[in-house]
């Protein structure tokens, strides 16, 4: 299975266009769409999201994943196998989290193939498609043209290990943030500047227009209200500060 | 062949994560996205929307909805079989008018399996789409995790048989009503308000800029502008009262 | 393959009821979908957007095309053969640049069979959907239900070989020109009214926040500006008027 996180945008041929592309190299591969509205350009917000969303596939899965303003310049192109799946994407710090909460061993390699076309604004159809189409159709890491990297290569040592800010604002106005759930004290609610927002358990457990926040399904903290817009009600959007109480 | 219809919103990772589930279950069933916005938590609209789409599809097909204000709740999770169909999703009158327009005996399941893993917010993962997949593949409904329930569970009877009421607007500004042409008579407009709406049969017989009211692709009465947008000239939105002249 | 570009919108249930046609016909031909947002009735805009995206697809591939303002008046419906692929539907100029640019010669035909329930208003589920899965699936123009037209027919000579507006803008931002770079002198960059706006070879060759015009990952010049939207910053729009300095 091929997993596409991409700030591609909903609309338009890019996704598409990628689609193409894999389906030229591996077309028995089923192609799954996770987020095609990845913070458009911020990669730090972007890492923790992904790496939130990771979990529930299967062995052999790979991950496809574009946050990449600096296409075109010098960044590697890179491939990291965590957990037994593929992450494919730009050497820019999107797969920190993921790399520093695996539970084995990381390899990191540069992709050194490169193909006889080549945009210099879309390496995500030219590049990393083919790449990620031969891992996942099972080729060696050789084979995929890639080539290892030393330990500690491509890795963002700086980053805290829970990023306190909105990381996703969904179609709901649920705001998601980049602190694990598992982190916070028990029954610990969030701040978002001086407003204390208590947790529960989710959203029936608290009255129509109430703030709450809350373990979300994929185990991130997440600012929401009960058949309302956390993200109108709080003037939420991806970077806005908030941390644990 | 099992066919999403959801208000998750086109963007985010949920129908993707529903995909994954689907996937893992059901590998070799074809997956259609029918509607990802259906009526953000407006079980009523899109109970009346769902029974106009729902045809055109081959026996055996499962529709999966998820329209779920009261995840997390008590609300029985149900199944229901109509037509040769299967309807996969919550029991809150989603599928009262699927049920009350089918032209042959209806069966109405609980769905009383439970996944070892299973989130307060995101049951439409967790619960609908492995049930869903099981059915897809044919499964029986005892296999399948189901329970009949008495004949007359789960229905609305309280509701009208046509909704007088926009239940969809869509890309082009175009407003669905919850009426169907079939209930009309012949030639007859709709009533927004004072405001009369001519009927017609498509965009093409009327001037550009010329408001009406036509059947629509699907049997609903819809009012339309040719080359412009209902929803923007006479203010509509779903909920929006309309009536048969 | 069978690849979709419509101006459907991204909502709704318009390309999800194109798909579950297509899976009655050809369930075992891959289905990408490429533009769901052409611009909306805009058939030149399209027509020169849509021949610069029917690059890189293999041999055999069918195009199901719809922007069809006029569908339920008497505009034909139509299947072009070019180079080697196929495009089904309106004949309204749509595929005028796909054919001017074809490589080699070019087979125009008329969709003579009709479905026994088709409605006014939804020709890309009722009538193309079905040809183009059967033309997909190998079948012949005769057993497809296509009538050959004369040489010349289906055709905007009128129209010129690049259009000077813009044709496209993207979730970034990003505005496309219905000018191929191919056509444009060396190092030359494009007049948006008074406004001489420079080119460069991608986003990362210039500042963040600047202007610039570059080839496109397709072939058409494309306004942009780096981390920021031209579409925003110059007021550019479908339509919006650009030529070549």
């Amino acid at each position: 299975m091929i997993v596409l996180s991409t700030d591609f945008g909903l609309a338009g041929p890019y996704t598409g266009q990628v689609k193409v592309a894999l389906h030229a190299e591996a077309p028995e591969v089923a192609v799954i769409d996770l987020f095609a509205d990845l913070p458009a350009g911020d990669v730090k917000a972007a890492a923790y999201l992904l790496a939130a969303y990771d979990d529930r596939f299967p062995p052999g899965t790979v991950f496809l994943c574009v946050v990449d303003p600096g296409v075109g310049s010098a960044r590697r192109a890179i491939a990291v196998q965590a957990d037994g799946c593929w992450y494919v994407g730009p050497d820019n710090g999107l797969f920190e989290m993921v790399v520093r909460r695996a539970r084995s061993a990381v390899e990191v390699f540069e992709i050194s193939w490169r193909p006889e076309r080549i945009s210099a604004s879309f390496h995500g159809r030219d590049l990393f498609a083919p790449v990620a189409a031969r891992l996942a159709r099972g080729e060696t890491p050789a084979a995929a043209g890639l080539t290892a990297l030393p330990e500690g290569a491509a890795r963002m040592p700086a980053w805290p290990d829970a990023l306190h800010e909105i990381v996703y604002v969904d179609a709901y106005g649920n705001a998601m943030t980049g602190i694990s759930a598992d982190a916070m004290a028990p029954g610990a609610g969030l701040l978002i500047g001086d407003r204390s927002v208590r947790r529960a358990v989710t959203f029936s457990s608290v009255s129509p227009g109430q703030v709450f926040c809350y373990e979300n399904s994929n185990g991130l903290m997440e600012v929401a209200v009960n058949r309302g817009s956390a993200c109108v009600e709080l003037g939420l959007r991806v970077g806005s500060a908030v941390r644990p109480e």
